[in-house]
């Protein structure tokens, strides 16, 4: 494996601190009246961060940008089975992380993490962005799509094949048998070395790919790159779906499902996001880790979309892995739906 | 160990089906006009269940009871570490389960759970209740907390003294270092033999409290009588406080910090509860499971309760272990509040 530059650490933290600053005023200027309160705080075992947090502001209800910077003596054993070579060495870890939740539920939800390690003789990159609407516009995930692909492929063109599926096996709420939402990218412990996915052994569609693809060898500035790219193509993603959908008018039958939606959202990150419940579990910020989390959410025990409705469109077709850039069906169907754009 | 006598599975069932009527028939009282509506299921792996839920009644705004009974080849590995002997050996479970979401601030949630397994040459039964209230009386914990202690003490002296503190150990989220609620009592792994406390080795004072009482044997009888005084225990332990509380008037801003901690609810049964947790992850009924979640619930990022305000006193003193029937300076600190009764 590849060195790192001298500077690496130097480099991910300017990168992600950046990423940051770009994200919040993006947001305040989309959101035209909230402005996001920050608060640093230190890590009593090493490091610290700098949360940022938007409340009831015009268009986004809640809004949340971490960014963190922390360090320890060893990895915990959850990290180290996946990266055996870290084992016995001081660790950093850098990240900037969000959660958006929109007021108006024809407004999608959206991630994203981006971040970076050092422990010993190893490093990687990890990251990705998903989005998870509560109507369903098939021009809204082809766009979120495809903006993500491109700054993949800007990279790397063999990226966006591993990492789209990657993240709709990761977002997967196996007890509901549902996607989160319509997914986007995600990726982690890329080091540049042997194959593009290094998830668990599942047998699914992103390890298969990869296998296809066979070894990568890649430089730490590639993906550097590919954080960079991806990072700058969130805001692109997700403005011109919030500009299209921020004037809608809709009823409390739709604010009803929004907040029916948004408890699989707490579902997801309590019961399976590894991220949170390490966080929990390991006296991290918590206030920081649950900013994920929705301002309301709604449980209904039996719900059932009534049928032929758009919220029983969302929930087939929209909360399963979709190939929303090449099938061809998908329009046909949303199409019947009036649910193109 | 005693084995357990012949009829064992059967006279189980009819405990907890019979439980399970006696509190929703009692609650249907107490609500005056909600009803629980009854959906039957099959296990496909064997068994199945009695799933039922009242919503939007008058004093409930949720509330879900269950009975399941369920069999299988072989306990998972989170259990057969606690019960080794079980291991190889096709197993039995039945239990009910019950969590009341009241409408009104002043009312508090609760939980209930009676179980009883057979695997092999083993047996145990385990359960307990504990209540959660939004605003603090110090009465109405002292009232519950008594009731219990008295159902226990009816069948052995030394049960409450262990069930208390592991109730207070159990019911804990680390990441807020905050009890669920005012606790209650709890117990698993009971099968007369050994030490009374059979959780994991914290050095907690459940575990330090059954040492010094020492080895106890019970028969399986006094276990069975346990549960039934125990389940029976309930209305009467939660029905005063419903009654004294339900017509309180309460405002926008009691209703708002409910709903934030419900979210502590949301938290603590996501990310803590073994029982959920083990539902989800091994394809148990998703919505009978989630049907401990509220139907509404809030979060708030960096909240923190007025100085000096009821909410704040719910915070630093009934979200900790106390000893509410023996501590009398409980009294006087909530003498100062008005939170006595």
């Amino acid at each position: 494996m590849q060195l790192p530059p001298k500077d690496s650490r130097e480099k991910a933290r300017k990168l992600l601190l950046g990423l940051q600053d770009e994200i919040c005023s993006g947001l305040e200027t989309i959101d035209g009246a909230g402005k996001f309160q920050e608060e640093s705080w230190d890590r009593p075992e090493g490091g610290g961060g700098r949360s940022r947090v938007l409340q009831e502001g015009t268009v986004l209800e809640q809004g949340g940008v971490n960014f963190s910077e922390v360090h320890g003596a060893e990895l915990p054993p959850s990290i180290l089975n996946q990266r055996p070579e870290a084992k016995g060495h001081p660790w950093f870890a850098t990240g900037t992380s969000m959660v958006l939740h929109p007021r108006n539920p024809y407004i999608p939800t959206v991630h994203l993490n981006y971040r970076y390690f050092e422990a010993g003789p190893v490093w990687w990159f990890g990251g990705g962005a998903d989005l998870t609407p509560f109507y369903p516009y098939l021009q809204d995930a082809q766009h979120f799509h495809q903006t993500h692909k491109e700054a993949c492929d800007s990279i790397n063109s063999d990226f966006h094949k591993v990492f789209k599926p990657w993240c709709d096996e990761y977002f997967y709420l196996k007890h509901r048998k549902e996607s989160r939402g319509i997914g986007g990218i995600f990726y982690d412990y890329q080091d540049g070395s042997g194959k593009l996915y290094k998830g668990q052994n599942t047998g699914g569609n992103a390890e298969k790919i990869s296998k296809e693809i066979g070894e990568k060898k890649l430089s730490w500035e590639e993906l550097f790159s590919l954080a960079k790219a991806c990072g700058k193509a969130f805001l692109p993603s997700y403005e011109p779906i919030v500009k299209k959908r921020k004037d809608s008018k809709y009823s409390d039958n739709e604010r009803h499902f929004q907040l029916y939606r948004r408890g699989r959202y707490v579902e997801f990150n309590l019961v399976w996001d590894r991220g949170t419940i390490f966080g929990l579990q390991t006296n991290g910020r918590t206030e920081s880790i649950l900013m994920s989390l929705p301002p309301l959410a709604r449980w209904e025990y039996g719900y059932q979309a009534p049928k032929g409705s758009r919220e029983e469109l969302l929930t087939d077709l929209f909360t399963k892995p979709q190939d929303w850039l090449n099938d061809s069906n998908l329009e046909k169907i949303c199409e019947k739906h009036q649910a193109i754009n």
